[in-house]
């Protein structure tokens, strides 16, 4: 823990109003979305790179682990400081700086809440493309430390395509300043792509040059009723072959059930189906409107569509999103144990129904959800926690099953965490999909940005 | 150079007639397409990945420098042998692999020529976006190790984007098998992204699984005369804003009339402009062309343009492509003095003046001839040597006037090298691009890849 002297010091650093070791502020400033418990030393709020770099260099002269914290939207726990850590919130270093609409680039300090940079973007007549359920909260630095993904990387990537040039405090307590919005630059190792996706392991992210781009065009989603996971699959390769789409997601009709439920919404659609798609286009003009009915109405024919229903309107639209929105905060009461995996994506159809095999037969009474972006691979698999079962009981369990469910995932070459990162709670798993090799690789990486491993020590890898 | 003992070690690993030090072809491996000297020990052509790791585990017992050679087509050096090395050529691995239709990817070794996968791809009503002049003998694991750009970077990205998995022998000699064709796989540091742009210090591209995508439709060209450099900026903001394009090069006249004397072609319209735009679309629809042609007239009433034509047919979207792609072969002759230079591409304006500027008061007897991508703020700067004057001599002059550029292009935040990378001939002006940090990261992320300092050395830096 952080001795009184030294948390003087810190506190000299950025004011005494901007670093508390007040209990309540530890555990809530100390953890992110995950359950694991806060044990943080103190948070501390710099106001600028300058206050941020003074901060790490006396952590390296202190020998002081520090955790970074954006958002705490994380499902992996790479923002919880779990052993006495100081914990460096970036909330304060909030601004939009300078536009450029010919580059069509922003520069955001880390601390930028992306539904903020998306309204900016917006205002600019452009579109930052980057979108997910947590958008209100999660910051534009741990979008980036995590490679944040979400629901429209089928047309538009992860962060990492929108990131521009990084202004970055390593772990050594250096400034790096790269690429600086150029779209092409081949002067050796492209060292932002290391911490993008790093989780705050070498170093903290102050300050990004994102990409805006075009704003889409009437976007339109259609939700369809299947009857089955082999149907799910054909219908999307039918739309892929037919048209362009910005999103293809998908839902269980049991995660249909509790939103609906829950939320007193209505079903979309009479019939019931196995699974629901959202798949979501622009609507440029009558003819892609018209090329969808088709495509939509040749899935009912062949039987792989039971029903369905397209947005016509924004506030549809919107009622249709959410019901595939809502479901990771509906299925909080149930606690579920979490995994987001991804695997080639035409491999998806054999997976999943092998992670079935595998939760039917050695824990039958447990409930399982799906929903996710199976457009590009990756899908939430949610496991209920029975009302009788105490939750250590149910994670030790799930723990059991997971491996089971990894041993098949690796022979599939797939992603133990296609985006929510590694954190406290997959380190165990990394081995699944990275080798020994990659591992001493990224550990030897670490070690040249951040020599006295203060950077979110035991997040990654031990 | 090589002992008799060790040059019969590594035959027995490849064979006798997969090794060779005959002089004619030390000379014609040992080199790429600049004028450095080849200077090689021997050239080794491994016939699989198997074979290629046992020499790179030669290599290491014995400490050979190795260089990696694809289709030597670079313009910076990167493949030359120029201190002994033995020249380990990938021209043999050329497979193409495994091909994926719903994941849209295909699995190729080193080897593979460019346009035989892009030819491959089209067979499968498919497209490989990554284009320029020497696609016909560039190989992949070329272009992943320089970051191959191109003619349709606006639109596709560089070849960075296209990689979905790599497989590579380490300078360590150590197999890396990296992401295996994830679109989304967030599980640490993103080591393929060091591999690619990396030149082959760090290893040996020997694998790669490279994306496909939708192929374009009726590929069409929009060549304009323009007056000046600022109204050729405004036509690009005037298409960028008003279509989508997957192309916007450009040329000056002087370029053009090189290529038209030289090939005894014709001129693509009656009025001379300063400069000349190359603008390609898909003209997927009648609406499009429509629209094209009401932004062609818009610039003609504004002034910005004064003459121009479309492509009405293949032949005539090839012929006017070619004005811009024989530039680079027809000003050979001259010997140019080339820099490949990008700023963000709002920049683009006042830095291509002040380039200017600088050589015609620093050396007003050069002729300059500008020509490249400037839709992604990348122009390719040749200096033409005057027939009096030697090339030693006049390389000389040129370093020094390059020294100039170069402070100019830094205070933009400039690239030293936007697609050609560092090798041999851009590691003076590194340091205008990267900082002495990121230089000192790079070198100890080399030591990780390669300890015994045996891939490419002397390649980017020291």
């Amino acid at each position: 823990m952080l001795s009184d002297e030294i948390y003087q010091q810190l506190a000299a650093l950025v004011g005494d109003k901007k670093i508390t070791r007040e209990a309540t502020e530890l555990s809530y400033w100390g953890k992110d979305s995950t359950s694991l418990i806060a044990n943080a030393a103190a948070i501390i709020f710099p106001q600028n790179i300058e206050q941020l770099q003074a901060v790490v260099q006396l952590a390296n002269r202190e020998k002081i682990a520090l955790v970074p914290s954006a958002g705490r939207t994380g499902l992996s726990g790479g923002a919880v400081a779990a052993q006495g850590e100081l914990v460096v919130s970036l909330r304060d270093m909030n601004s939009i700086k300078q536009f450029n609409a010919v580059d069509r680039t922003v520069v955001c300090e880390a601390g930028v809440i992306t539904a903020d940079l998306q309204a900016y973007a917006e205002q600019q007549g452009l579109y930052y493309p980057v979108d997910f359920a947590s958008s209100g909260s999660s910051l534009i630095g741990g979008n980036i430390s995590t490679n944040a993904g979400g629901i429209k990387v089928l047309k538009y990537g992860m962060t990492r395509q929108w990131v521009a040039g990084l202004k970055v405090v390593t772990g050594a307590g250096d400034i790096l300043d790269m690429n600086k919005s150029l779209l092409k630059n081949n002067t050796g190792y492209d060292l932002q792509q290391l911490l993008i996706g790093a989780e705050g392991t070498l170093g903290f992210i102050a300050e990004a040059t994102m990409r805006l781009t075009r704003s889409p065009e009437n976007l339109t989603v259609l939700l369809l009723a299947v009857p089955s996971l082999s149907a799910l699959l054909q219908v999307l390769a039918h739309f892929q072959a037919g048209m362009e789409l910005t999103a293809f997601e998908f839902f269980s009709e049991q995660a249909l059930q509790k939103v609906t439920t829950q939320l007193q919404l209505q079903r979309p659609c009479d019939e019931v189906g196995q699974y629901y798609t959202l798949i979501e286009f622009e609507a440029k003009d009558e003819a892609i409107v018209d090329q969808a009915m088709a495509l939509f109405e040749q899935c009912l024919e062949q039987g792989i569509a039971l029903d369905g229903v397209m947005s016509q309107s924004q506030a549809q639209y919107q009622s249709l999103w959410r019901l595939r929105e809502e479901i990771s905060s509906v299925l909080a009461q149930w606690q579920p144990f979490k995994h987001d995996l991804s695997v080639p994506p035409s491999q998806q159809g054999e997976f999943l129904l092998e992670v079935e095999k595998i939760i039917s037969e050695l824990a039958p009474q447990y409930q399982v959800i799906w929903y996710g972006h199976i457009g590009d691979g990756n899908v939430h698999l949610n496991i209920l926690k029975p009302d009788e079962l105490n939750k250590t009981d149910f994670d030790l369990s799930c723990k059991l099953l997971s491996e089971e469910i990894f041993k098949h995932l690796a022979s599939y070459q797939g992603s133990v965490s296609a985006e929510h990162g590694i954190g406290l709670l997959k380190k165990d798993y990394l081995h699944y999909s990275r080798s020994d090799l990659e591992i001493a690789l990224m550990k030897g990486i670490k070690q040249q940005f951040d020599p006295n491993g203060i950077m979110n020590p035991g997040k990654i890898f031990s």
